[in-house]
C-alpha cells in the first residue's frame, strides 16, 4: 500500500494523505541554518548546532505525534483548518504534500479556499521561507483571517527541556511592526536572536503561547485563532511564541501569497544595541529586504532548484529501471548530503541533543558525498582527522560548533582509525588532489601536534598493526562497527551506557570485522603509498595485511563462514558452535569485499550461508539466531528484544555490504537482488509495513523474530545512505573512481542490457554507454573511450580533455 | 480571587474549578515511593530517584499543560468524560479536587453519574493506590465502560525523552489477567518492572500507546474509548502504555468501587526469571493481594491518615487566626516533609531528572523537618557530612540514590559548610541526642577517611576561619546562598553554567552573608563546645566570630544598610555607590538574625531600609534597583530580565530572615506583617495573580519591575517551607528549642491577645498556654511550669516527665 507516489521529473515525493503511517518529513537547509518539515508542516529549525542553537521548539514522542512546527491557521467563517492538517485536524477537501530537494510544497483546500504553502532554507542565508498563497476558488467573497504560528526553542534543546525553574522567567521578545524578535538571554550572553516576519502589515500579533492558546487550550484549538482576534500579548517568561494575524479579503478567483521568514541573526558583540534594551535589528532588516516581494522568493527558490540540479548533474544514470534510476539520480544521492550535514544529529528519531559528529559515522557519509561537493568533503577529512590520537586511535565523536573531540565518550573503538583510510582513499581517487595528504593536521586538536594527513593514515594503519590479540587478529576495544558489540564491557549496572563502561582490559577479545577492514582499507593505503612511490611502506603494509588475511582464513572461519569475533575469554562469537548469534553479517560482508577468501571458496561460501541463514523478503539480517537472554560478556547487541536493532534485525546500512561483496564475486543476480531488498523504492510497494518514509533509507527494519516484522525506524540519518550509492554506483553499475582515473566494472543482473551514466569526474564530463547484449552479469569484454578501442576497463586521464566518451560493452 | 478553600477539620484544600491558574498539585508518598498528581490527576510516579527509576511519563512544558497522568475514562453512551476533567476536557456537572495530606481526591459528576478517584500511596508499599467509586445517581441504568490509562516511562527519564533511536526499540510488557506488567530492560540489567492491576476481571485492555489512541490522536479522545473496546494490544518497543477495561452495568443508586494499584517491584537477581523469558511475578503478586478488598484500601488509608495525625501532633497552635492556624499546623509543615523527601528535584517546575540533594538545600530543610521525624533528620546529616571535604568545603550536590558527591558539580559554595552547623545544631536542640557528634562520618565518602561529625563541625567552622579576604569578611568562593551571584566567574559563553564555572580565582571576592552566617552558626557552635566543656575551643571561636563581626559592622556597612559583597576587583555590591544593585535583602536578614547590629543601631537601620526599599504588598524583594544590564563581574543574579528570580524578584526563602530580623530587634508587628505577606493562606484570597498553590509557598513572585508582578513561581520546593516553619514557630511564636531545653520567647503583633500551642518534645508533651492581654509585642512578664512559678523563660527538662504544661504572661 503506498501513501503518495514519486514524481520523478519533479524529483518530488508527492504524498496524497496527511494520515502517513509515521510522519514523513523532508530536510530544508544544505550548510548552517537546518530545518526538518514534515508533511503535515511540522518539525524544527536550528542554526548549525541542533542542540546549542534551535531557533525552534518540537515536542519528541508527542501524542498526538508531531509537535509543533510552523503552522498557519486559515479561519474562514467557523471552519479553521490548516493547509497541512496539522494541527487542527480539519479534514480537507484535497491534500497533497510535495517533498522536493530542499524544499516542501503543502497544499490544502477546504470550503473553496486552497492554500499553498511553500518552505524552503535558501542557498546563501540563514532562514527558512514560507511562502502561503491562497486563493479563492469559490464563487464568493472570502473573508479570511491567517494566523501564523512557531513556537520558539530557547536556544539551548536541552536546557530548554529540562530547566523551567529558571526558563519560565527567562523568555523574552520584541516585537516591531511585522517583525517578531524572539531575544530570550540576549541581554546577558548571546549575541543572536531570531526574527519571525510576514511581509504585509499585520491585524495583530501573539507572542505568549499562554494568550494564545488560552487556558488549558493546544494548538489544535487555539483561542486566538478560533476567536479570530490576537490579543497582542508580550510574553515575559513562560513560552513565547511567534504569531501573526492578517486578514484577507478575497474575491472570487483571487490569490494573494505571503512570504513569511525565521531567520537568525548573529551582531557583533559592540553592535548588540541600537539604544539601551533595544536590540540591534539592522542585520534582521537587512536579511528581510531580501524576502520582501515574491520576485524574491521566486528567484531563491529558483537557485536552490539549480543548485540541486548542478549537484545531481555529477551522477545520473539511465538504466530502463525507472525505481533503480530515482534512486541513483535523486534520492539517495539526497539523503547522502543530509547524512553528511547532520551526521547523526537531529531527525525525528534522532532528538539532537545528543552525540555530536560520530568519526565513523561521517568517514562513511563522507563516501557516498565526495563526488557531490569534493571541497567541503576535504574540509571534513580535516577536521576529522584532527581528533585523532598520536597513537592512531580517535575521538568516537566530535561536537559541529567546537569540531573538539569529546572527552565524555573518548576513544577505544578500534575500527575508527581504519575509517579515515577509506575515506581519505574515497577522496583522492574522486579529485585526485594529492595535496591534502601533505596538510598539516593536528592530533587531538591540538596544534602544536601538527603532522601531514599521510602521517596520520600511517598511524591508522599500524594502529591495528600494533593491536592484536591471541589469534592474529586485531582486537576490538569497546566496539567496532557494531557499537553495540561490547566484548570488554561487562555491565550489570541499569542505563549505563555499554560504550563508555569499559571494565575488562582482556586483551584478548578481538574481531573478524576490523581484520576484514583492515585486509580492505590497509590494501588501499599499500596502493596509495605504490603510487606516491614509497614503495617500501607499501610492502611493509602488504606484508602485515597478509599476516591478517591468513589469520582470517583460519581463526577467522568457523566452516560454512567467518567468525565474528572472540570474546575476553577467547570464545568465539558468531559461530555454529554458539546457542545464540551463530552468524552475522558484518564480517561476511567486509571480509568479501576485502577480498578474503574470494580465491579459495570460502567467500562463496560465507555468502551462501547469508542466503540460507540471513536473507528476508525484507533485507538480510544483522544476525540469527536473535538472542533472547542477556549476555553481560557480549553487551548490548543482547538487549534489545530479539528482532530489533542489533539483535537480528535487517540492519540497512550494512546489507550494501553483502551486495558488494556479491558483485566481487561476478554474482550480479544476487548483488542486485540485495540492493533491491531494502532500496526505498522498491519498498514503497509496502508502505504500511514499512512505515518509514519511501523516498529515504532507515536504519533497521525488523527482523523476523520481531512481531513487527519488515518495520523499519530510524529513518533518514543513516550510513545506508553512504553504503548503498557505493555499492549501486561503484560495485553494481560498476563506475569506480580509482587512483589513476575511472574504472569501468558492471555487476549486474542478467535482465539488465545496458544503461547509460553521466558522470563528472575530475572536471571532466563522462557518457559512460554499457551494452549487455550478451546478459552477463559480469565482465568487460570490449571498451573504446572516445571512439577509440582501449584495453582493460579503466578510462586513462588525458591533458585538458573536458569530455570523455565511453562505450562499454559486456561479455 | 479563590479556586477553592481550606477544609481545615479535614485538613484539605478543595479545589472547586478544574481550570485553576495553574496545574495545582500534591505529593503522594513519604519515603520510596512517590507520585505527583494535580487537580485533574496529572502528574508521574518513581521510585526513590525521579531521574532513574521513573515509572510513568510526564511532559514537562506541555501544551495543553499537564500531560499525562492516571487518567480514568468513562465512557457513558456517546459522551466519554474524566472524574478530573482531563484529558478529555468533557464539561462535568460537578467537580472538585480535594489535596490532603499524603492523598488526593477528585470527584466529578456527568449526567447522572459520579465517580470519586482516591488517589494515595501507601505507607508501607511502593505503589500508588487509585480507589474508583462510580455511583449512578440517575433514574435510570447505566452501562459504563471504564478505561483506565497510565503512560510509562522507560524508566531513565532522561534518556526516556532524548534516546529515541534506541528507546523506540526496547519496550515490552507482560499482561496477566488484570495486570499489567511493564518490563522494559527487565530482561537485561534491571531486575525491577511496573506493575498495573485492577482487583476486577477485565473486558480487554491495551499496553501499545499507538493501538490505544489510533492513529494522529493523542489521550484526549483516544480511538479506544471513544470505540467503547480495548484492541487487547501488546507492545513491541514505541510506547507502552496500561489501559483496562472494564464494563459496568448500574442499577439506579448503584454504587461500584474498583481498586487499581501502580506498584514497582524489585526481584533478586536469582529470582528474576519464573520461567524463561517470563518474569517472576510472586512479589507482585503479593502486593497486590495486600489492596485486593476496599477494606484493605480503606485501613491502608486509615493509616496513612493516623501516621500524619501523629506527625502533625508534635507542634499546633491555636492562636484564633485560622490562616495562621492552619499554616502552622498543616500545610507548612507539609511542606516541610515534602521538601525534606525531594529536596529540588520533582515538582512541576523542577523536571526531576537534574541536580540531586542539594548540600545547602537539604541542611535547611531539616530546620523545619527536624521536630517531625528526628531519626530520618539524623540519617540525613550523616549522609550529608558525608560528602563534606577534609578542609570543611562540601559537595554541592549528591545523589540520593549512591549518596555520593556529585563530581560534576563539585565544590565552591563557600557557604555550605556553615550550613551544617545550623542543622545539627538544630538537630542538638530538638533531639538532645548529643551521641551523633562521635558517629564516625566520611570525608568525600571515603571510608578510609572517618572522623566523628562533631570534627565535622569543626572543619566547618575552620573552613570560614582560613577563608578570608582583603577586609576579614569571608571568601565568597562560586556562589553564597544566593546561587546566582557569581562573583569569580566571568562567563561570556552563551549557556555556560554560572555555578560550574569559576575562572577567576580572586581571592577578594567578600560575601557579608557569609559573614552573617558565620557569627549566627558559628555562635552555636561557641555554644555547643561550651555545653560540651570544651571551654578553650569555644573561646578560641568567639575570638574569631568577633573579628568577623567587627569586620561586619565596619567594612560590611554602607551607611543605611549592610552590603552584600565585595566583588573579584573589592567594589562593593549592594551599596548606595552602585548604579543597580544598591541593597540587598539576604546581609539584613542573616546580620541582624546573628546579633550584628543590634546593640548599636546598625540593626534597626538596615530594616529600615528594607521596608522602604524592599518591601511591597507581595513580599520583600530580593534586591533593588533591579539590573537591566548583564555584569559578567556578578554573574547569573543579572542574566534574569529585571523582576525575575534573583534579580529583584520577591524571593519567599529569605522573606522570613527579615521576619526573624524583626523579631530579635522585638518588632512583633514588623515580624508578623511580613510573615503574612507570602504566606500562602493569606495570599489566597488574590490567587488569579499569584497563580500557584494557595497551601504552599513558592520559590519566587515577581517583584515590581516585573510585568507581571505578584505571579509566582516554581511552587513546593523551596527553602522557604523550613524557613517559614522556622520563623513562626521559633521566633513569632516563640517556642525555640535550645540545648538544654525548650525556651518561651514569643515577638507577636499587639493585636494577638495570646496563644496555646502543644508540643511533642524530648518525648514529653508540652502544653503552652502564652496571654498577651498586655499588648505587647515582647517580652515574657512570668512563666509557671506545671503550676510552679520559673525564673526566666526556660523550661527545664525534669527526669521521666512526660508532661509540661506552661504558663506564660507577656508584657
Amino acid at each position: 500500500m503506498q501513501y503518495g507516489y514519486f514524481n520523478d521529473d519533479l524529483r518530488e515525493y508527492v504524498i496524497t494523505t496527511p494520515r502517513t503511517p509515521l510522519p514523513w518529513i523532508n530536510y530544508l537547509g544544505n550548510r548552517d541554518f537546518f530545518s526538518l518539515i514534515s508533511n503535515t508542516a511540522g518539525g524544527y529549525s536550528f542554526y548549525k548546532d541542533a542542540k546549542l542553537r534551535r531557533l525552534t521548539r518540537y515536542r519528541y514522542n508527542a501524542c498526538p505525534p508531531d509537535q509543533n512546527g510552523r503552522y498557519y491557521y486559515i479561519k474562514d467563517g467557523s471552519c479553521v483548518w490548516n493547509p497541512g492538517w496539522q494541527p487542527t485536524q480539519t479534514e480537507l477537501d484535497r491534500y497533497t504534500c510535495r517533498h522536493g530537494l530542499g524544499y516542501t510544497v503543502i497544499s490544502g483546500e477546504k470550503n473553496g479556499v486552497s492554500a499553498e504553502l511553500t518552505c524552503f532554507v535558501p542557498l546563501n542565508d540563514p532562514c527558512e521561507v514560507n511562502r502561503l498563497v491562497l486563493e479563492n476558488r469559490s464563487a464568493e467573497i472570502k473573508d479570511l483571517d491567517i494566523f501564523s504560528l512557531v513556537e520558539f526553542c530557547l536556544w539551548n534543546a536541552v536546557d530548554d527541556a529540562t530547566n523551567f525553574q529558571r526558563n519560565y522567567n527567562t523568555g523574552e521578545v520584541e516585537v516591531d511592526g511585522s517583525a517578531i524578535y524572539h531575544i530570550t538571554e540576549y541581554r546577558e550572553r548571546r549575541n543572536h536572536y531570531a526574527v519571525f516576519a510576514v511581509n504585509t502589515a499585520i491585524e495583530g500579533f501573539d507572542t505568549s503561547r499562554d494568550a494564545f492558546c488560552g487556558p488549558y487550550r493546544g494548538f489544535s484549538s487555539p483561542e486566538t485563532v478560533c476567536n479570530g482576534c490576537s490579543k497582542n500579548s508580550i510574553a515575559h517568561g513562560w513560552a513565547p511564541v511567534g504569531s501573526h494575524h492578517i486578514r484577507l479579503h478575497l474575491q472570487p478567483g483571487e490569490k494573494r501569497s505571503l512570504l513569511f521568514v525565521l531567520a537568525y541573526i548573529e551582531n557583533p558583540l559592540e553592535e548588540k544595541w541600537e539604544a539601551p534594551g533595544v536590540i540591534a535589528k539592522i542585520r534582521a532588516k537587512e536579511l528581510l529586504a531580501r524576502y520582501r516581494e515574491d520576485q524574491q522568493a521566486e528567484f531563491a527558490f529558483a537557485e536552490l532548484h539549480n543548485y540541486w540540479s548542478g549537484l545531481l548533474n555529477r551522477f545520473s544514470v539511465c538504466t530502463g529501471d525507472e525505481k533503480l534510476d530515482r534512486m541513483v539520480n535523486v534520492w539517495n544521492q539526497y539523503q547522502c548530503m543530509v547524512t553528511f550535514n547532520l551526521s547523526r544529529s537531529a531527525s525525528y528519531f534522532e532528538s539532537g541533543t545528543g552525540r555530536g559528529m560520530g568519526f565513523r559515522d561521517s568517514c562513511q557519509d563522507l563516501l557516498g558525498f565526495v563526488h557531490l561537493v569534493p571541497s567541503r568533503a576535504r574540509q571534513r577529512i580535516l577536521d576529522i582527522a584532527a581528533t585523532q590520537f598520536e597513537d592512531g586511535s580517535a575521538y568516537h565523536q566530535y561536537q559541529p560548533l567546537t569540531k573538539k573531540g569529546n572527552s565524555d565518550i573518548g576513544s577505544g573503538f578500534n575500527d575508527d582509525p581504519l575509517w579515515l583510510i577509506a575515506c581519505v582513499s574515497a577522496y583522492l581517487r574522486e579529485t585526485g588532489d594529492f595535496s591534502i595528504l601533505q596538510e598539516n593536521v593536528p592530533f587531538q586538536n591540538d596544534e602544536k601536534k601538527v603532522r601531514p594527513l599521510l602521517e596520520h593514515l600511517r598511524r591508522s594503519f599500524d594502529f591495528t598493526v600494533s593491536r592484536k590479540g591471541p589469534h592474529g587478529l586485531p582486537l576490538i576495544g569497546r566496539a567496532d562497527w557494531n557499537d553495540c558489540l561490547n566484548l570488554n564491557c561487562f555491565s550489570t549496572e541499569p542505563g549505563e551506557s555499554f560504550q563508555t563502561c569499559s571494565n575488562m582490559e582482556s586483551r584478548k577479545a578481538e574481531s573478524v570485522f576490523i581484520a576484514g577492514m583492515f585486509v580492505k582499507y590497509g590494501g588501499e593505503y599499500a596502493d596509495l603509498c605504490d603510487w606516491l612511490g614509497d614503495t617500501a611502506e607499501a610492502a611493509r603494509a602488504r606484508a602485515e595485511i597478509e599476516k591478517v588475511r591468513t589469520a582470517t582464513e583460519t581463526s577467522g572461519w568457523d566452516g560454512e563462514w567467518f567468525l565474528r569475533a572472540y570474546d575476553a575469554f577467547g570464545k568465539p562469537v558468531g559461530s555454529r558452535t554458539c546457542e545464540e548469534g551463530q552468524i552475522y553479517i558484518e564480517p561476511q560482508g567486509m571480509c568479501v569485499m576485502a577480498g578474503i577468501g574470494v580465491e579459495n571458496g570460502l567467500a562463496d561460501k560465507a555468502l551462501n550461508s547469508v542466503m540460507e541463514r540471513l536473507e528476508t523478503p525484507y533485507g538480510v539480517m544483522l544476525l540469527q539466531p536473535a538472542y533472547t537472554c542477556y549476555h553481560a560478556e557480549l553487551g548490548e547487541i543482547t538487549s534489545y528484544p530479539p528482532g530489533y536493532k542489533e539483535n537480528a534485525s535487517i540492519f540497512c546500512h550494512n546489507n550494501p555490504w553483502i551486495s558488494c561483496a556479491e558483485a566481487v564475486l561476478g554474482h550480479g543476480e544476487r548483488a542486485f537482488h540485495i540492493y533491491r531488498l531494502t532500496c526505498p523504492a522498491y519498498v514503497e510497494a509496502f508502505s504500511e509495513i514499512h512505515r518509514t518514509e519511501p523516498y529515504v533509507y532507515s536504519q533497521t527494519v525488523a527482523g523476523s523474530d520481531a512481531k513487527t516484522f519488515g518495520e523499519a525506524k530510524n529513518s533518514w540519518l543513516t550510513g545506508s545512505a553512504a553504503w548503498n550509492f557505493v555499492n549501486i554506483s561503484q560495485y553494481i553499475l560498476g563506475i569506480r573512481p580509482g587512483l589513476e582515473g575511472l574504472e569501468i566494472d558492471p555487476c549486474i543482473p542478467r535482465w539488465m542490457k545496458g544503461f547509460t551514466v553521466h558522470r563528472v569526474y575530475r572536471g571532466a564530463n563522462y557518457y559512460i554507454t554499457v551494452d549487455n547484449t550478451a546478459g552477463v552479469e559480469k565482465g568487460v569484454a570490449a571498451m573504446k573511450v572516445n571512439g577509440r578501442p582501449v584495453a582493460g576497463n579503466r578510462v586513462l586521464l588525458e591533458n585538458a580533455r573536458s569530455e570523455y566518451n565511453v562505450e562499454v560493452i559486456m561479455g
